[in-house]
């Protein structure tokens, strides 16, 4: 008998795994070993739900409890998985009942990331969040919410740290609130406190929000949340977190700021933990080296989602680039692949979307010219600001459109996009371009659409594919 | 010294030919005739116009008078072309001045299109309108508009039929609108004479909206227009436009509906008249051919606009697809090729948008599977409705998408998308999948955007995809 395709972590690329392969292979044993107590959720919905926007914590799940069970995935909560040994092909598992050792067939190591929050001091203080898990959104939630408004629905849910949603539920709302980092998670956050009324302090170490998409976009969004009354605190590294107890303040080398909540959003890590002490390869980046098939390089041994690396669609090197898309997308392939059916994971572009209020941002590929040079390219950008519209129709916006491209070649390399007005989904029309290696003329000469309440005739990408194209030709 | 550059026609093509080579080459002589008074208009805008979400006719304009005499162009409106002599190197001009010949060094014929109304009875009497000149959407606002309320601001312009527009001025609002058509330009005026309270009847002879956009856009755009009280005749042919002297209503051939307005709809056709007599090639559909970089079969002749065909991206073969961006494209390539660097024109997939109020609709390639067969193609069809973003998020609408694949070889032949929220614009990405030849599974791959405002993880391109690419697994 095949022994069961075993899974070591129950969100997005575990359970796309597990879903796909039970619906090609019923008779196949499937386990999902999940350490905690939430699986399949949406940990890009988190800033709505704590926003408000997004009634319930179980909203954010993807699949529900019966949804798991009528596909005959088994899934354990609160197993960890403590030890790989791929010579006995087994996984060592600890659990309230005991550890035991499980054999598999094939294993899927999905264990997702970590928001990073050292080496910053005071992190540990009441009133300290990350952006990471759905007990901190659930306590966040509680803790803004003022407790004559709690209602048990919004802070539901048969999984979540209940005694830790209950303390911050009691306590008084706070009325100001620090932002430590200004990336995606930050920028989210800012808009998300805003409604709650707080006085909002965003700190951000580099001199623009958002660095992977680009200066019009970290511009433009610094305008928009100044117009929501957010002090930004751009240039700007946090020495500490102050407080006793209960959290008081943000340090930086020169002033303090006072702020009953603080946080922090710096980035994740993969959690490799688990493959630490096996022969199973990390690659540069340091989450788990697998190949086009999501295979790491020990046999019957796979890893997707945000503890493992994936071939760039512009660089074609293995890279870290932890996004929701890349994770089911991984996963749902490599289910499919156990089933019998070898399927490509597919490359990655990075292509990212945020919003801060009505300021849209989308970023794919290469931007930096200092990371395009270290793949070999030789690059040069353009920036362009068309309007989102045909200029005569109402509601069109400003929508600024960063292009890279590679002199030698005139290939593409990334791009960002910005506005008002549906500015972000256009970014997938470059993630196309890249993915299909397309030059900044076969860009300009595509049949994009045209309608006045769309677009003008040469849409922002094509305008900013003439520029670019009209620079490459003058050399 | 070189003739000048002569170009036939002051619309998208001419003027984007004659501004590039005057960028590109300032002291080439170009001159543009044009037979009528307007030039550099948005033909697409003309709807919102007559809806009033644009003020004035002149907002249409995309060059002003000031504009095309900075760019040195010399423009000749009022001026006819009747004839081309190729061996000659000359084209006869009429204008009120007289009749004269004109050498030229290089010509461009871009003639346009004009409405089709013919064989309808009745269409010559007052109160019928065609959607295809500036001189009929002024009459029509004009119409539209109480006496009381008409300013001469929005029937503005030194360039419009005056005396027509006054005649319209004049007459009592009408009451009631029948369109016969329901194309794009028969949905959108319907939208427009929604705005003005007119009991609107909608005949359209196939049995639905939209042909070109697929059956979901068909039934979804019906379902819109009904939503707006707006009478839909689906499967009827209008035998005639009946009245005496100002049109009275629309007979079928089992009943009559009275309108005080009726719009033409039906479609338009190439000006091709010019070259009749000349050894300059028609392709099949009565359009003038070219190749890939604009050029008729006649040596220093292009041809681009509506009066021309381009390769189309799917087929291959040359095809007539009338829209603006391809005008455009064609003309400015054009300009830059006589200007000394051969440029390609590109190619056409009809990548068409088309809103009907709050419903929007985006179409490209080739959809209809009897024209993918006569192509050369097997197609295969899945039709998918998806979220377009996290179920959760506010806002979020049903989206439809239909691809169309070819089951040999997996490739790609034409999608179409419709929704309410954000539909329209993300047929962006499968004009790109197209132009790139891409299959249904490298498309099911792609690295597009997810964030919860903006599109679920899985976007509905990705969700047709991966259903479509399950269909081509299953064979």
């Amino acid at each position: 008998m095949t022994e069961p395709f075993v899974i070591v972590g129950g969100d997005a690329a575990g359970l796309s795994a597990a879903s796909k392969l039970k619906r090609e292979n019923p008779d196949r044993e499937v386990i999902v070993f999940e350490k905690g107590s939430w699986v399949s959720y949406a940990h890009c919905g988190m800033p709505y739900y704590v926003k408000g926007e997004v009634d319930s914590l179980t909203d954010l799940l993807s699949l529900s409890p019966d949804e798991i069970a009528e596909r005959e995935i088994d899934l354990r909560r609160r197993h960890e998985v403590v030890a790989v040994d791929p010579a006995a092909r087994t996984v060592t598992v600890e659990s309230e009942a005991g550890r035991f050792e499980q054999p598999y067939g094939d294993l899927l190591i999905a264990t997702g990331a970590h928001a990073v929050s050292a080496p910053l001091d005071g992190v540990y203080l009441d009133g300290v969040f990350t952006m990471h898990s759905m007990d901190a959104a659930g306590a966040l939630r509680a803790y803004l919410t003022p407790p004559a408004d709690t209602e048990a629905a919004h802070i539901d849910g048969e999984y979540v740290d209940r005694e830790r949603v209950e303390t911050y539920a009691a306590m008084d709302p706070p009325e100001s609130a620090a932002i430590v980092g200004g990336g995606y998670v930050g920028v989210e956050m800012a808009e998300a406190f805003c409604a709650h009324d707080l006085d909002v302090h965003l700190f951000q170490r580099p001199d623009r929000l958002l660095s992977p998409f680009g200066d019009a976009a970290g511009d433009q969004v610094a305008e928009t949340l100044r117009e929501h009354d957010v002090t930004l605190h751009l240039a700007t590294e946090v020495d500490e977190l102050v407080g006793d107890g209960h959290v008081a303040g943000v340090a930086t080398d020169d002033k303090q700021v006072d702020a009953d909540l603080v946080l922090v959003g710096i980035g994740i890590q993969p959690n490799t933990e688990l493959v630490g002490e096996t022969a199973i390869e990390l690659g540069e980046s340091g989450a788990i080296a697998t190949d086009d098939y999501g295979r790491t390089n020990v046999e019957d041994v796979y890893a997707a989602g945000d503890c493992a690396e994936m071939c760039h669609t512009v660089t074609g090197a293995s890279d870290w680039v932890p996004l929701g898309l890349t994770a089911n997308r991984a996963g749902r392939a490599i289910g499919q692949t156990i089933a019998g059916t070898p399927t490509l994971v597919g490359d990655i572009a990075g292509t990212a979307v945020v919003k801060a209020f009505d300021m849209e941002c989308g970023r794919t590929g290469l931007l930096d010219h200092d990371r395009a040079r270290a793949a070999g390219f030789d690059p040069v950008s353009e920036t362009i600001t068309a309007s989102s519209r045909s200029g005569y129709y109402p509601g069109a916006a400003e929508t600024t459109v960063t292009l890279t491209a590679d002199w030698d070649t005139g290939r593409l390399l990334g791009g960002s996009i910005v506005g008002e007005d549906r500015a972000a989904i256009r970014i997938d029309t470059l993630a196309t371009a890249l993915d299909q290696d397309m030059t900044v003329s076969e860009l300009e000469r595509l049949d994009l659409a045209y309608a006045p309440p769309f677009s003008p005739v040469w849409d922002p990408v094509l305008v900013a594919a003439k520029v670019l194209n009209g620079t490459l030709a003058d050399t």
